[in-house]
């Protein structure tokens, strides 16, 4: 079997488009932020990857029939003066470093063919705290872009992510830009504890600003205070069990 | 040496064969059920795989003699209105994630070879808990399928399992439908504490169903009934020694 | 760089050599007994194996000087009736299972080249308690061959071991069969926590037998009695240190 | 995507060139032994490393650019009587024993290209306690190499590292000396707790003699005093509050 194998579904036609990774990582910010972009833009799937860098199993879908784990990529032609689109998601990162190194090498070529010049990569950045507000950290693969995004929004913190980027959102820059493709990777501030779809939407709002688009965010927030309100029972019942706990420390004595 | 070996004992001429997997997994139950109905089928071993992916050991058999871990195909020629069988069990599974799709690939190209047109995988489906009457859950490649097998008492669950199906039981399935063959995971609940004979009945009731054999399944029963015994002893040990605890901790207070 | 690399040192000419393969593993019994051999039979050394399926270091000698971990294979002409043999030992067994089947793989393939007709590995059986008489557990490529091996000793309980032969003595065994060459794994009853050349010599002193050479075993016994005396050591010290305890509980009460 | 892929930036014609070898390792010794001669020597960097075996990630300047993760490769060029140089460091070790192989192996290539006749690997080797005046440890591919760095103060202590020199800094050693190259592993006595400049000075002072090179080390003295500071600090922290634990300790009793 190769390594990795595409089947393609459509040919599209685009002009520089850009692309935008959002594949499961923390906070599972990316693949929040583009799965939203994805529905809100109507975006046309085009390839799927199969991979042995990915587990082995297949999803089960709620009518109960299965599907080999995979990648997926789609597509928008823009109207008017927006850019064209191209994006990533999937069921999981490669499994192996050197699976993480061919699936996104087999990516870089594959958009380089497509005519990218420009390449977003979306993720959390864990705080190991509740972030209510979150910014949108930046890492840029040229010095030049980086006024730019500050002009949008985006922060860049001295040194930071300090251990590195890891995995595609990494990976991808690294080895795009070995291929002359310029890139940033966008972090949306997040606990690391849940899913976060508030830094998704944070990450959103910067890079709707940059190509153009205008989407509903709204079912983002949504979600976020869904979230919000499991967090907050978790968070009085953990509480409550501590005071409990207390009062029987206290029998010993009473 | 190369990856994947196969030894070929036979050149078996079969009419669009159903293909059953039942390698080992949660509660051995594919592996016993395959096992039963090559037993009771008398089926033929036609061919023998070799592979690095598999544990680097030999397995030692009651008389002394050693033999490299392997999987081993077998088949059955149909008599009157059947169908014809080939049938996949092994000593292990593929142990890295390359390793288990290399494999699964090789025996789909293998299978499609053969003409076979419909994969069936066994396995079993971990409740963690005691299980008497164990239904049997299905996943299929095609929508389409589903009915059929609901009318033959295979029950769908919503999204289950909500892991996915991991191993040679989903992957077989996943590699199938890319090369267009359909077909279903047969999964049969278990605690997943013991091996487990009575899923592997209620697995091959169903199957012999579909297949239009007649099997007598009573001595799995048979072991399942030694099994049951050997959980309610442990059991009553556990209890047991629970009370003469309970028993030593009073007499720090008597 | 190749995955494995041999370099030849000399080319021997011989007469249906006797394979004997004695890498590190349980107590350390087979390469004890091999380096004892090749130590009384002033063996030469003919053949380097280097590998990146071996761990990425080098050994460091007494005398400060480094070469690259590596399996070692000897040989020795006999003189008279005896049997010439072919020895195989080193610094560690393969890393991965595909390291361990590449390894032996090509390790088959050199002494079927030397025209080697029967392979003996040797290896210890851990039995988790001191052994003071350790006998020789025998498994076998071909039932045929068991016999032969009771008459000068050898012992097979029923199944065992029970989890198999992992590693070089079992896929040398295993993989040597498919290329229809006969052999014999060697077990000699050791504790698993120590070095064991006390089992070395009960493996050796079987091996003789069937090579028919003549070898001075004493110098494994002497080192057999220098282990039996720091295990002594050990046990008493943990001994003394149970009573001490014992004394140190009681003056809570004192 | 190539296993290793060379960026080649300059092309340096050398003479008989010494290769110093400075990866990261025990008490980052080696890198910070390197980083200091190319600071001195204002070496030029003539070739990038990318591969597969390193980890799939890339590194954040202070500035927020980022850089796929690499080995770099820079020479010197002699003035005088001194010897050319070539040196190589980098952002992180192979990930695996096969990475480790065969990135070791792809530098050696590279510098029997450049006609490098000795190498030399930079470490330390950690001794699980404080140390203030480092010696220098040795191991050489050829005992006739020994006496000449004795004279120069490398220690030979007998059979020691015990378990060998795992990583680049063997490998180097091993694979080089089986394509002919001399070599020597410097390893500078360090705790292994903490980064040590200390060391990576000790180290220097003999290189240097070595290499005919003046080299100003008071910048690596600078650092270590900044990292004594830093321990006693942490240590005098760790007496306090053991004070503080055994004051808490008394008032169960107070």
């Amino acid at each position: 079997m190769d390594d990795i194998v595409f089947k393609m579904l459509d040919t599209p036609q685009l002009k520089e488009p850009l692309f935008i990774e959002g594949l499961p990582g923390v906070g599972n910010v990316g693949k929040l932020a583009v799965e939203h972009m994805i529905d809100q833009l109507k975006m046309v799937k085009f390839a799927e990857l199969y991979s042995k860098y990915l587990p082995p199993q297949v999803m089960v879908t709620d009518e109960g029939s299965v599907h080999l784990v995979r990648h997926d990529f789609y597509y928008h032609k823009a109207e008017g003066t927006g850019r064209d689109l191209v994006i990533l998601t999937g069921d999981f990162q490669g499994l192996t470093p050197e699976g993480q190194y061919n699936l996104s090498h087999a990516t870089v070529k594959l958009i380089k063919d497509l005519g990218a010049s420009m390449i977003f990569t979306l993720g959390g950045f864990g705080v190991i705290r509740m972030v209510s507000e979150p910014s949108v950290l930046g890492a840029v693969t040229d010095p030049e872009l980086r006024s730019k995004f500050e002009e949008m929004g985006v922060v860049f913190k001295r040194g930071e992510p300090s251990s590195g980027i890891i995995g595609a959102s990494g990976l991808l820059l690294g080895l795009g830009a070995l291929e002359g493709l310029q890139g940033i990777c966008l972090m949306g501030e997040t606990s690391g504890y849940f899913v976060d779809p508030r830094s998704a939407r944070a990450v959103l709002e910067i890079l709707g600003r940059f190509i153009g688009v205008e989407m509903d965010l709204s079912s983002l927030e949504v979600r976020a205070r869904q979230i919000d309100e499991i967090t907050s029972r978790i968070k009085e019942d953990i509480e409550a069990n501590e005071s409990e706990d207390r009062k029987d420390d206290l029998r010993y004595f009473g």
